[in-house]
């Protein structure tokens, strides 16, 4: 096992009806709170109203900043951060999926430090500080809940990067799993495809970890599990609480245990340049590039891919390509896409996407990536 | 799923080394510690020594209160406290094995709130302040390093019970698991069958939750893979390693997220009644006590005990005769008793056991215990 330290501050309260209780525990965070939320599904479900409700109750001003968009933009962060700013808030509220939250932490460095956005998540500046920070989840998915992590895309840089501090971890997080009954089932897919996404890059971090390895393979056996029963009744309370659960565990340091603290991420770096350029969703950029670039390094890794089916099928005798297979017909069966095509990408777009990896040296912290690699893993995406 | 809040606020640094950051920690926490340690071992192993050498480092002032018993006693915390307040002391360093971090505990409640610990520990205080407290684990098996739970005997009432509270959880805790490689073989043995109890013990907690059930089979699993490699080699640090982990998180929250917040803990408690009247290690009255109880309870909850061994096999047609098998037959195999025969306790000690049970009205969280179940438990506890 690797060194490791666990720190996760978050206070998480998870079950139907907790949204009711936020109420109770504004007071301590201050008089003024900043609501972040995105593109209207908040407002069209009454999730907002809901919310808002709850900030009148413990007699909380607010200010809010809508329109945070699904691959969140460093636009709207310093926008965000001006109303802040201007408005002098106390704490931060962020109401909706991981885009929301992701940009809500970002405006809370920098409104908290006087920094821009972008200089902290390029670690031109370090920030010291921060402002309280609650987020209500509507859709399960990324794990920014219970995280320091955040994503966002710089259209005028052309990236889409990652940063994570101990300072972005929500304080309190209330995950009501009723609230995510209206997720259409496009989303529903994403969020399953990128929690199993999470896993794999847990499952490939550097170190030899059993205990986390033998959890990593039990959320993606969960996630198997509640997945068709889920995407045939979106309606199902149980099974969303399943999937909300799972998402969480994926990505708040359960599975990283004995690990070095970072995943691998390269298969999120490439998915995140096809996001950039065409605006794909991440999720469909996961179920895609992962199964390639499994089939990439299936030569150079064999054991430790066939190790996770081992686990994940509990038979010693699964091996590399079965490894694979399951794991790709796993996403077809959910109405994932897993090639290129699937997504109306053509050999024209591989070309603009090989120049964007190369342009931004995309690589995993655990297996590099260069040119060659990119090249070979966007020929089995398109295979 | 029930629903469940998430909090573990405990700052946990693992691996080989570790204990030579402490210094870097302490100088927050304030200027005098109070050291917590036991009967000898970690003097004897130059453990007590390599710590003030941290304390020298940071240049922080300590007094020490050693000689906790591995049953720990009520007594020792009192006069822990009359140190402590003495020599006005900022904060508390435990460290050892759970029972000196569970008396640290009630040490600091204790003496922050000018309120005897018995009196806390039986609900008729209510304690709202705390100093800091930081553990140094030398002993893999209770997991009260990451967790908000203490228990102690009190010889005068003949009781030995737990205590839980959000105040108790370690600020940081330091687990180097090259402290653990003097751990003789009866010890590790009795933290092995501890974990796996503690593990049980979740398993049972009333409410049904999938991704836990999976974690806890997964916690059972590795045990049952390092157990026998370890007792053969008690200084393979990798399996160390191993141990060390897995115990800490059978009891750090991580396997009750959608189950009542508590546990069963029937068996615990019937378990605890032998200590009181025997002093046993805590370890042997579990692997007495769970298959017993699990006997008794199978007739009433056969599909839930068949459960376990569903997952634990990853065979669905595992039953619940198989299922205690499985389990008894792993304390067996690596030296635990299961009878009470096993440590010389007869028919007399039967009866002065359910006496005591009676008496106390031990009882589980999720499974009440009456008189009848006590003595058809015991009575599987000697067929």
């Amino acid at each position: 096992m690797e060194n490791f330290t666990v720190y996760n501050p978050t206070k998480l309260h998870f079950g139907v009806g907790v949204i009711s209780n936020i109420h109770q525990s504004l007071k301590k965070y201050g008089k003024k709170a900043l609501i972040i939320y995105g593109k209207g599904s908040v407002k069209k479900y009454g999730y907002l109203d809901a919310l808002k409700k709850q900030l009148n109750l413990s007699k909380t001003e607010y200010v809010e900043y809508g329109g945070i968009k699904p691959n969140p933009v460093i636009d709207d962060v310093r926008k965000a951060v001006e109303v802040a700013k201007n408005e002098k808030i106390d704490f931060i509220i962020a109401i909706g999926g991981g885009s929301v939250i992701d940009s809500a932490k970002m405006i809370n460095l920098s409104y908290a430090n006087n920094i821009d956005a972008w200089d902290i998540m390029t670690y031109r500046e370090i920030p010291k500080k921060r402002v309280p920070l609650i987020t209500v989840l509507t859709i399960a998915a990324t794990g920014s809940e219970m995280n320091g992590a955040a994503v966002l895309q710089n259209p005028k840089t052309m990236q889409k990067i990652g940063y994570a501090s101990e300072l972005n971890y929500p304080d309190e997080s209330f995950l009501d799993p009723s609230l995510t009954l209206t997720v259409p089932k496009d989303q529903t897919i994403n969020g399953i495809v990128d929690l199993i996404a999470h896993s794999l890059e847990a499952f490939f971090a550097y170190g030899d970890a059993p205990l986390s390895d033998r959890f990593i393979a039990q959320v993606i056996i969960e996630a198997m599990d509640f997945a068709e029963p889920l995407l045939n009744n979106l309606k199902n309370i149980t099974l969303r609480e399943r999937m909300m659960w799972t998402a969480t565990v994926a990505l708040n340091g359960t599975l990283y245990a004995g690990k070095a603290s970072s995943g691998d991420w390269g298969v999120h770096a490439l998915g995140h340049t096809i996001s950039m350029l065409y605006d794909t969703p991440h999720g469909q950029t996961l179920s895609i590039m992962y199964p390639a670039w499994l089939k990439h390094f299936k030569s150079k890794i064999p054991e430790r891919i066939a190790k996770l089916g081992k686990l994940i099928t509990a038979n010693k005798n699964t091996n590399e390509d079965q490894t694979i297979e399951i794991i790709e017909n796993f996403f077809k069966k959910i109405g994932a896409p897993t090639r290129l095509q699937d997504i109306n990408l053509t050999e024209n777009h591989k070309k603009q996407i090989l120049e964007l990896l190369i342009k931004n040296k995309v690589s995993g912290m655990n297996f590099s990536l260069d040119e060659k690699d990119y090249e070979k893993i966007l020929n089995f995406a398109m295979q």
